[in-house]
């Protein structure tokens, strides 16, 4: 697992992770966060709601993105400067998402800035944002 | 678990929850999102980093924002609708992570943006950022 | 819990253990071990796979062997050698899964073979194979 | 993630992944298996053992290998047919364990043989074995 360095790095460059989001990913993210909104862990409660069933929470969602930014693109090394996320429809369980990243801008020939979109498997967008990394100075920093 | 209205919340109103981030949160995180980065869960890999040892994912961190604000303010029945983030500091397994939330505008007599920081046990601001709910429109909805 | 030493163990006793199989099990599992193929938790692209949907790993399943040996024969105390797999069918989310493990040989009155095999609610061999096992010195050693 | 097809390997590719093996692995992976051999999860008890102390599960351990084959070589697509293994020293919370494959024999042109080793952080080996695996008939098949 190396990752990509600035010099390795160009606008269009896009990679993408998959993964069907499941009731033990939800409880065990209101676990490890202390979000309990009963949205999230109360079918009875939530099937009142809005979305009208448990859904995940979009934070949750967003993880996702920093897996592929992370582990992908730029990849091991990055140091991860900022994200800006737009929550824009409901992900429930069984859905899966796919976190795609998408380079944009190279500021400096040192920051990187990506679009970061989630979509779900009928295509339909539930994150939009915007991420900016510092990828690692050398092929294989940590 | 009741939400406030747009009615309940005032400019200034704040709220915060804190929590010691633990290894095991740290390691369910990684698998709940797939990011495995070296960073977080390899140890020899990570002394070698500019870190020095295994931080923890910073959209983890962040999730303790969420849990404020789907929990205590405004809480249950709330729309995340957006979210941004700067990652300033790195956490660490141990660190005590308080996320706070302060409503600093109320947009349309609709919307709440809040400003979004967590800091860690000995003052220093890990993450800052700013978020937009949607409250509950009546209290005790989900 | 005690474990069985070399003088209480004959060959032909058997051991076993059941389990159905969860989502979350296999969440977790693709946790702990980093092991995030597709063909565990990815239902969009498993559906096009051979199996046609998401399947558990095979070394998940093969833990059931670990803890029938370790816990019932020759139990705690026992000093775990080799194990020897053959994945025979796909394990999925649901399925209950008997572990059944059978003294073949013991050798040199120091060590144990066992026949070990998987089984699902339908009587299909699911996983076969051998362990060995270096039973306890004395019953109550760890 | 896609997975290479038996044209794609040859005698001698090499894959790895190292994690840092916690605490919470070990529990986890007691409570998704069942084995909850006192060994690893009571420290009074294990510190009387041979091993002076909590030690991971080997099958935990071999998951490892599991993960660099689902994900990495051959990597997703490939059909697990099986897996021996020798556990030759104990693996404690905290121990780096990178998990190393090599194909050593590609047989009628079909299924790759692995070597399959498990190292700690100085360089000892904890596991070793071979996987006998089915590369994806396809790239990009599942």
């Amino acid at each position: 697992m190396k990752g990509k360095t600035i010099e390795d790095i160009c606008i269009g460059d896009k990679a993408s992770l998959a993964r069907t989001i499941s009731e033990s990913d939800i409880y065990l993210y209101a676990g490890i966060t202390g979000d309990t909104n009963p949205a999230h862990i109360n079918e009875e409660e939530s099937k009142k709601s809005i979305f009208k069933g448990r859904i995940a929470h979009g934070m949750l969602t967003a993880g996702l993105i920093s897996a592929v930014l992370g582990t992908l693109l730029p990849g091991p090394g990055s140091i991860y400067l900022g994200q800006d996320l737009k929550f824009i429809a409901p992900v429930r369980m069984g859905d899966t998402i796919t976190a795609q990243v998408e380079v944009i801008e190279i500021i400096n020939n040192k920051i990187v800035k990506l679009r970061t979109d989630c979509v779900n498997q009928n295509g339909e967008v539930v994150i939009e944002g915007f991420a900016t990394i510092l990828p690692p100075k050398n092929r294989g920093d940590l």
